[in-house]
């Protein structure tokens, strides 16, 4: 890095730090404050009808008589959402969680502080949370399961259910190098981090059809919103763009934290890609993981590195934030829990103001 | 009915039916009001640490090393929660839902309008939404179907797995006497069946141990908000009493809707529960589906005004409360979804104000 460069990204970083101290005081008064909403609820997007070829087993209390054919609905994705008092000035934003995790990962955190959904309304934004189709509230097609069980179906057809325990979240959400050995400067609140795994639930994206129904209904929402910002986190980082290739109407901005970048795109992908404003945020200790987890990251950071360079060749507007190279240090893969988790939602906020809504910022 | 007693429920009707038209209008005018939110947030209540017996199948982009083994936690308990500015004077309502759905139950309902977690909430009632342990948000052990997928156990040992399909959901929800034939006096928004369909997830109750954590889950929330109103609906309805007798310190009331009941409580049992303030609350068309499940609603309805006398006769304060007999009539299984739930729902506050609360209330 040269003297210049050097001293911008000094610079940069004092600022961040002096920010960061000022805005969680102001975070701590505000989270005080009554929060004045104008409506909330909670809806869902897409989903399609099918026969469920095995009969579910009898519902207790029923009469002895074979069950029916019964049709589901599968693939829906399920939005809660909360609009503030004063959001006409501002862009909705739709956060989409990542593997073996629900909506709870904007929730509150698991020490017990205000997380990035409250504290992006309170900064006067509608903020959407998708449970991703064939998770949590969105359900899944357990078809299958019932026909193995019933030999039906082979055992081989059963879907791979992906679940992140406490070892192998510990290691791919980088608290430590070892397990049980947090980082001394992390940031993540590990003395918490029991309440974390309980978040972790089962990932059944393997039944999901190619491709993955969720990148339609996040598209379809946006367009439904009369336009959004989306942002994905780890295994939906990249689902924004996958969304806007899918259909770009309705994406005015897009936040990918911390996962893999496809760097195959085809040249008019691309080009839908660089009309929309892109973000891409790292943590730190991206090579300090030991183990059979410990290439992941160089390997997503990098893929995603190149990215950006493809998507700003193509002339659009990608920028890579890598917290430790501005200075913020420690942060894990949750950095949305992280202990510093407002100063990078303060961050998020300043870009899409900046880059998605136009407006001049004192601190850019 | 003597002449007496009809003439008494005759003027209760009239009066509710005045009280709903009321309501309604008011209720109007609040959806539009800002709702001022003094704290919100989420939790888990309950959960413990096994260890997952198969490895999960390889993480996508992990070496190939074989994964050590993983602990998990499962029979955790998702709760999520708004406490409004004026709630000082009210006891906080505790809501769980019933088979094959999720918290979506109590949130808007499928044809837009507020439903009654928002309502109870703009009622300055502490309201907090718990999915059930093995269920959305709350998660759960899925590591049975991996073992049998990698051969390690027979399929036998898979979970049977509740689905109800659009033609089951219809009958046992009493939307009409025969599928696609809604009641002509139906209360349930029957244009909008699609989107209750969309809220139908798998229910994995069948992989839970026994006693079913959630009821041990629902006492230890209701100890933690120093005394809650628990209420259950269809599957749960009868979790609040199930819970109280695990431990009842904390249960202020319980208010089961749609259910069966246990008639075969120890006198012990009925001791405990004849402590607590209770409302059962069944809709209407009991008797009028047809098919295989055309005769569980009504052994349901006799099996919970038996146990009402029980109670009863144990000294306690059980109420049932059937709601075309109070000449509200043509409401199905998901009551806090009918056209009228606001109507439900305000004789459900009203039960609280004077049961629970102790308050005096001009229409009692």
């Amino acid at each position: 890095m040269n003297s210049f460069a050097y001293r911008v990204v000094a610079a940069v970083a004092l600022a961040a730090a002096a920010l960061a101290v000022a805005a969680q005081t102001n975070n701590r008064d505000e989270a005080k404050k009554p929060l004045a909403i104008a409506s909330q609820g909670a809806f869902f997007v897409g989903g399609e009808t099918k026969r469920s070829s095995t009969p579910p087993p009898a519902v207790p209390g029923a009469n002895a008589a074979p069950a029916p054919p019964d049709d589901i609905t599968v693939n829906q994705m399920y939005v809660q959402y909360q609009v503030p008092v004063n959001a006409a000035q501002h862009v909705p934003v739709v956060m989409v969680h990542g593997c073996c995790l629900s909506s709870m990962t904007w929730e509150t955190t698991p020490d017990g502080r205000m997380g990035w959904s409250e504290y992006f309304v309170r900064k006067n934004r509608p903020v959407y949370l998708a449970d991703q189709a064939s998770r949590a509230r969105s359900g899944f097609d357990a078809t299958i399961i019932n026909a193995v069980k019933q030999g039906a179906a082979p055992p081989s057809q059963l879907p791979n259910v992906l679940m992140a325990g406490h070892q192998t979240s510990w290691a791919v959400f980088r608290f430590g190098a070892t397990y049980g050995s947090p980082f001394p400067d992390g940031q993540f609140p590990i003395q918490a981090v029991d309440e974390l795994y309980k978040q972790m639930i089962p990932d059944f994206n393997s039944v999901l059809p190619s491709p993955n129904p969720t990148w339609k209904d996040m598209a379809a929402l946006a367009v439904q919103l009369h336009g959004a910002v989306l942002m994905g986190h780890s295994e939906s980082g990249f689902y924004p763009e996958e969304a806007a290739m899918i259909d770009p109407t309705g994406v005015r901005g897009i936040i990918s934290i911390e996962m893999g970048c496809t760097t195959t795109l085809k040249p008019e992908q691309l080009s839908t890609l660089a009309k929309i404003p892109i973000l891409i945020m790292f943590g730190d200790h991206l090579a300090d993981v030991e183990g059979r987890f410990g290439t992941i990251w160089p390997a997503n950071f990098d893929s995603c590195q190149k990215f950006v360079d493809q998507v700003t060749a193509a002339g659009g507007d990608a920028e890579m934030m890598s917290l430790p190279k501005m200075g913020i240090k420690g942060n894990s893969h949750m950095l949305m829990q992280d202990k510093n988790n407002l100063q990078l939602a303060d961050l998020i906020l300043a870009w899409i103001d900046q880059h998605v809504e136009g407006k001049k910022t004192h601190h850019h």
